[in-house]
């Protein structure tokens, strides 16, 4: 089956790592897989934009079946291969809800973090203000706050596509200088998962842009 | 079972009436419901926080799991109650794909509208900018017309959670004096649907700001 599939990728950006770490965990090795550069603009070639008008990664096929987005192609994989690998959907209606809850809260962490860390990417010269960064930073500050609640009584039971959507971004936030010290729920959980095998054997062999960005994250 | 269930909404957000369209979808008419004021702030209210604490709507309660992420509850019900009234997820798989597909991208069609349309909400006084405006602007063309071409072949398979997900965005943006006439296959998908009865049964009684932005999109 994972022969049939196609995956184009950037190192480094939490939506790709969330589809290989599902397929990693869907038993799904072995497909084929291109690794593209954002630096050099290669999710804008012409590659890319045949299978994903929106020039983003990542870019996925399964057969003829085209399904880009992360979330997507996650819940995409755990329906199609229901009783291969782990299961990423837990039956019981309690576990689900938070389930569904988290993966799609998910989505807003890694968006509050993108816009304070990339804030010079979202506001070209002549747009940026000390006030509109600050607010960026608070709302990050905000939302790790939140997640840190969250994991007040270790929310993730079992593992799960919350788990797939959220483990890669707060990875990053880890990689960007993020203190353990102040967000220790949020390092004790990031620390439970580093060696989980599926994440393990898709760790970024570098992070987008992390050289400019190592440290951005240390202050908060 | 539906009961059981607790909705507090705001007229005219999307993200509400994709639930409520959800819940019409899957005969569970009879659900406890509050509507709520986004212009008093009640979204803020004590009584939201302590369901939502990020406090916005949906805020939804089924029995004792708490799901208020739109998407999430729209996935959580379908689940729960996959053999009662409509099936939201198609079996096959390439039908199960492009759904998938256009329910996460329809979170991006939101969200560009939501910038251009509410840009002063988002950009406060003394950081809004003229060519951050048209920015906002030209990305919402552009996601415009990449509907239109999802819709030249009649993209929408029966009606599924991409359906749920997708129309009240395109409903908005018609409220909004978007025009037919340059967009007419979204217009098309949008006679088509607007008196589906889980939707006509759901229809907002006043849109979220509408007085102050019904012209907001007629240039575009």
């Amino acid at each position: 089956m994972a022969k049939s599939m196609y995956l184009l990728w950037g190192s480094g950006s939490p939506p790709c790592w969330r589809l290989m770490i599902t397929l990693e965990e869907k038993k799904l090795q072995g497909y084929k897989q291109k690794l593209l550069s954002f630096e050099k603009e290669e999710h804008k070639s012409k590659e890319v934009l045949e299978i994903n008008p929106r020039g983003q990664l990542p870019t996925f096929k399964h057969g003829e079946n085209i399904i880009n987005e992360s979330v997507g192609a996650c819940l995409y994989l755990e329906n199609q291969f229901k009783s291969q690998g782990n299961k990423l959907i837990p039956d019981s209606p309690a576990e689900q809800a938070l389930m569904y809850q988290r993966m799609m809260e998910g989505l807003f962490f890694l968006e509050k973090m993108e816009f304070f860390v990339f804030y010079d990417f979202y506001a070209p010269e002549g747009e940026r203000h000390d006030s509109a960064l600050k607010r960026h930073k608070d709302n990050l500050v905000t939302e790790l706050k939140l997640w840190e609640s969250y994991l007040e009584n270790c929310c993730f039971r079992g593992f799960s596509l919350a788990d797939v959507v959220f483990f890669p971004s707060i990875a990053c936030t880890f990689a960007y200088g993020l203190s353990p010290e102040r967000y220790p729920k949020l390092a004790k959980y990031y620390n439970l998962l580093k060696d989980r095998p599926s994440i393990k054997a898709t760790w970024p062999p570098k992070w987008f842009q992390f050289e400019q960005r190592s440290e951005s994250l240390k202050e908060i």
